[in-house]
């Protein structure tokens, strides 16, 4: 699976990704695998090459997040339809969508009566072939289509909008596909070197097949804490701390060998 | 002005990527213009598939960071040497500055003498043609080499260890090629939806040459809070205010208008 981020204010480091992340973590803990986050800026030709790279890979599933909205610069559905070839059109269970969400903003009392405007018939002009997701909290819906073997989904940018289209049109799907799932320990050491401990990781590592072990160094190398990070995919949670326990257990071992030799 | 960013940690949700916003941001700040941002695993082939697109677009400079260290799972250099079909070679200025560091750490009484072992050598064995950066904050130092006209500098994934060396050693290049400089500027508008004020944008935009404006929603369409982010790239900060300054006030008499036409 792939994530395509869309948005001028990622490459000018006015926003950090989270929405990249957020969506990782659910994917992988639904037994997914993120192999590639690619971010680009709101430009049709930027947008096409990012997709490319994405649909080159063949992958189940493409998610796109950002550049949805009715403003001019909001390009995604412009640029998605670029790159695969597809005109753009009139949608119009999307155009329902956001006439309803209209409709029932006003009878809530909420906002005055809105006519649907230029810049809101844009959040339905999607590209031929596709299909809409409901928007739960927001106005414009996520979309849907296919290309080959590959889905690619449209997400919002704005996080609520995105997490709840996510969950409720997107995570059925993965949860689907995906046979096993992702579980993950993590433990603390004080006191060794990243350097040292680097060949007693890898030991563990070939001792403990499917299990992936990573150190990240805190401290400073002179004044050593380690945050040491095991993960799995496993059938169930009990298979899985099977795996995870026997890893830890043998790399403190090999840990407290190490400082006892000194 | 790419950026490709090398870690599982980041592909599973583990960490949230702000080595990239800071990067991102400190490359606009100087002058420099970030098309791309990546992030791939910590395998040989994603690597190469990650600096192949980067260099495909014949930018100035690639920034990669993560995947540096002494573990086994770091495989950074071997996937640059491995995408660029240049052998791996011991560096001896590399090496010269690894071992002075760990005489260093000895002197200083922070730690015991150690060996330069396998896992620390490693650290010194770069791809062919590469140029060691001095590490001011931990023992693996940055690489940089060339390809063609593109730079590739290569940091840690330890963010003080980055920012350390991008201060030291790629910061100047940037600003030294950068003819202009990155301004920025944000409103706050509350009161009128996204989809009202995005043709009023359109407008300002259109009689703005050179300012990029952006609408970030933050409350929900139904109770609108907008930030509205204006940017630009100028000679100097009087040039920049000038133009800033006249956006701001253009969609400002818009917003008003359209709020008096209610």
């Amino acid at each position: 699976m792939e994530i395509v981020c869309i948005g001028n204010e990622l490459l000018i480091g006015k926003t950090v990704n989270t929405n990249a992340t957020w969506l990782a973590n659910r994917i992988t803990c639904l037994g997914g695998e993120v192999k590639t986050i690619i971010t680009v800026g709101d430009e049709l030709e930027e947008i096409r090459r990012g997709l490319d790279y994405a649909l080159n890979r063949k992958p189940d599933l493409i998610i796109t997040t950002g550049g949805l909205g009715p403003t001019f610069d909001d390009k995604t559905l412009e640029g998605v339809a670029y790159a695969m070839g597809r005109p753009l059109e009139i949608n119009q269970d999307a155009l329902n969508m956001v006439r309803r969400k209209y409709e029932a903003y006003y009878k809530e009392g909420r906002m005055e009566k809105v006519e649907i405007t230029a810049a809101r018939r844009k959040m339905a002009i999607l590209p031929s072939g596709s299909k809409p997701l409901y928007n739960p909290v927001g106005t414009a819906p996520g979309v849907a289509l296919e290309s080959n073997k590959t889905r690619i989904v449209i997400l919002p940018g704005v996080p609520a909008e995105m997490k709840a289209i996510f969950d409720e049109s997107v995570a059925p799907l993965i949860r689907e596909r995906g046979e096993k799932r992702f579980y993950e320990r993590e433990i603390h050491v004080d006191g060794i070197m990243e350097s040292t401990i680097a060949p007693l990781i890898d030991e563990v590592m070939r001792e403990s097949p499917g299990v992936y072990i990573k150190s990240h160094p805190k401290g400073e190398e002179r004044k050593p804490h380690l945050d040491i990070h095991f993960s799995t995919n496993a059938d169930n949670e009990e298979e899985a701390e099977k795996k995870l326990e026997s890893a830890i257990k043998k790399l403190r071992e090999l840990v407290d060998r190490e400082k006892d030799n000194r």
